[in-house]
């Protein structure tokens, strides 16, 4: 390993943000961040820390009956002129304050200080939350070695405002096509004007009464919406083809099937294919780990609407949730920051709920 | 000049027309099309020859209070397999036989051997009709030399059946523009879908009811038409912008001005950007010329629809029609023909006219 930024795990949590918003790690170079990781981690005697790619993995083995995983992504979007971090008024600012670098900063502190939790605990730390699927590090990691992932409970420390928000709905995209048939734009009544036939598909958006099923005892709140749309030839031709890019997001009380189906009903006689679809994940709040967590944290947890890695989860079978000190409306703004305060507080409650 | 392909004008108009369509002239490489009409016509002695670029204009000048102009362009659009031609049946096949290589063909024959018309005439061979309006040769021409195009009347060689068709619509396209507001399409009730939004749009030209006015006693039909239409920010996005672009192609009692007028008052409430307009052309054919020519052809004339270089005459006050033997609907396939029939008729009616 290169020598590089070395971590103080010693600091507090929100110094500790700042030292990890410092080094750099948009999305595929995490290389740097993951190093620091590693080498602050490896420094813990009572943890096994192993590696994978950008990834690094901790976790004590204690023989306890149950596990948990607090997992965390360490890149960020790209930096816009956010960089480095800045305090003012409490409120820590800069590139991945918020999502999630003082999630992973509590991660780091629990990892180093709780020695001896009520609960066996893995740490994951991973990359490339922030892009396409297919280079998800957590999705790697659960290829190359799921029972490295295996536990009774899970969380991800994405932003949450200090809530706790069960499950995730799942999300599915597909392309609506109208067609017509071209021709001369000056003898318009010779073709079929696709662009115009793409109205009904529009029609059926505007008019869709989105559902907000209860799922596990918590609200999930859906949403069908166009994303993209794209029609024409030439600016002198009645256009043949108008492609109406249909985003549904699906309570998970839907598998991805029935959310397919279900979008193929609704555009019934226009051509409907399916690009990508994954499945939500239920909140899971009912296993005992889930339970005394949610106890600990108090408040009422919340359905989260948008899918996260916590869906990764389900798909293991190993229950999840999402919990972590950041806002997920400044995720991603170029504003991005956190409160000091919120940072200290869920580090203490998780501190509490794993010493038991 | 460099030696080319030399053309012979005795040639029975048919064959000459096979041997126009078999010089390769794709729009901007007009040049040895160009040499080969120039060098034909400078043998004729009672013609002046002048050449613009890879134009060839070739005029009478007999006194004789009348001229009108004949026109006709030399490019094609690509080339699709369909060259070299061929005669099947009496019809002649390849890349330019119908639009507009036969019309050229009639104007050559006619150049070489009226020697003697009733009123003067101007022949013009011209480039780049085929492509963007700013590189047409006709344009450049009535730039560079308005007076060489002065006349009573024109007459271009389009393909229209044999029919005289009068005058020309004019063309607009404007960008109509929905707004609405970003949001994460987990949360989709935070914004306000703009591709939603522009279904409203789409609902004005679906509903739209299409003129068809009478001007200078030709019919002509209005259109309007979505002929593109773009929206989307990611698939995750609910995007804030959709824009429908839209073409309006108006009757000649119209100016471009009032034209821009209704759109925007149609759209009223969406922002409207009109993008390009060009006037179209009233069809003319009260001057003694042109009643003389409609006379001699026969038939009733109707009103063009789409539009064409006319306009380009009418800008220059001079009143013209299109007339020639190819057939509109066959312009710009790759199976385009025309049958030698047509060509020998246009022709034969052509020079009767001129030789009064």
């Amino acid at each position: 390993m290169l020598p590089g930024v070395k971590l103080d795990l010693r600091l507090p949590v929100g110094e500790l943000t700042a030292q990890l918003v410092d080094i750099e790690s948009v999305s595929g170079a995490e290389g740097p961040l993951a190093d620091a990781i590693e080498t602050a981690l490896r420094e813990c005697g009572h943890l096994a820390v192993s590696r994978d790619g950008n990834a690094v993995l901790a976790r004590t083995d204690l023989g306890h009956p149950q596990r948990v995983v607090l997992a965390g992504h360490i890149d960020t979007v790209p930096v816009a002129g956010n960089l480095p971090s800045r305090l003012d008024g409490g409120l820590l600012y800069g590139c991945g304050a918020s999502d999630m670098k003082s999630g992973v900063a509590i991660q780091l502190k629990l990892a180093a200080e709780a020695t001896a939790p009520v609960m066996d605990v893995t740490y994951v730390f991973y990359d490339c939350e922030e892009v396409e699927s297919e280079r998800n590090g957590l999705l790697r990691i659960s290829r190359n070695s799921p029972a490295s992932l295996s536990a009774n409970f899970a969380i991800l420390l994405e932003p949450t405002a200090g809530l706790v928000e069960g499950g995730c709905q799942g999300t599915l995209r597909a392309e609506v096509r109208a067609r017509g048939e071209r021709a001369h734009s000056a003898r318009a009544w010779m073709g079929r004007n696709a662009i115009h036939e793409a109205a009904g598909i529009l029609d059926v958006l505007r008019s869709y009464q989105a559902r907000q099923p209860e799922v596990d005892g918590l609200t999930f709140r859906e949403g069908l919406n166009a994303v993209g749309i794209s029609g024409g030839v030439a600016g002198n031709v009645i256009p043949d083809e108008c492609v109406v890019t249909v985003n549904y997001r699906f309570a998970p009380d839907l598998s991805a099937e029935q959310a397919a189906e279900h979008v193929r009903d609704l555009f019934d006689g226009w051509e409907v294919t399916i690009t990508d679809v994954a499945d939500g994940a239920r909140p899971g709040l009912h296993s005992p780990a889930a339970a005394s967590f949610t106890a600990v944290v108090g408040g009422t947890p919340r359905a989260k609407l948008g899918w996260t890695d916590v869906a990764r989860f389900a798909v293991l079978g190993v229950p999840a949730v999402n919990y972590g000190p950041g806002d997920p409306l400044l995720a991603h703004s170029r504003g991005e920051h956190v409160p000091l305060g919120a940072i200290t507080e869920c580090e203490a409650k998780m501190r509490t709920w794993l010493s038991g």
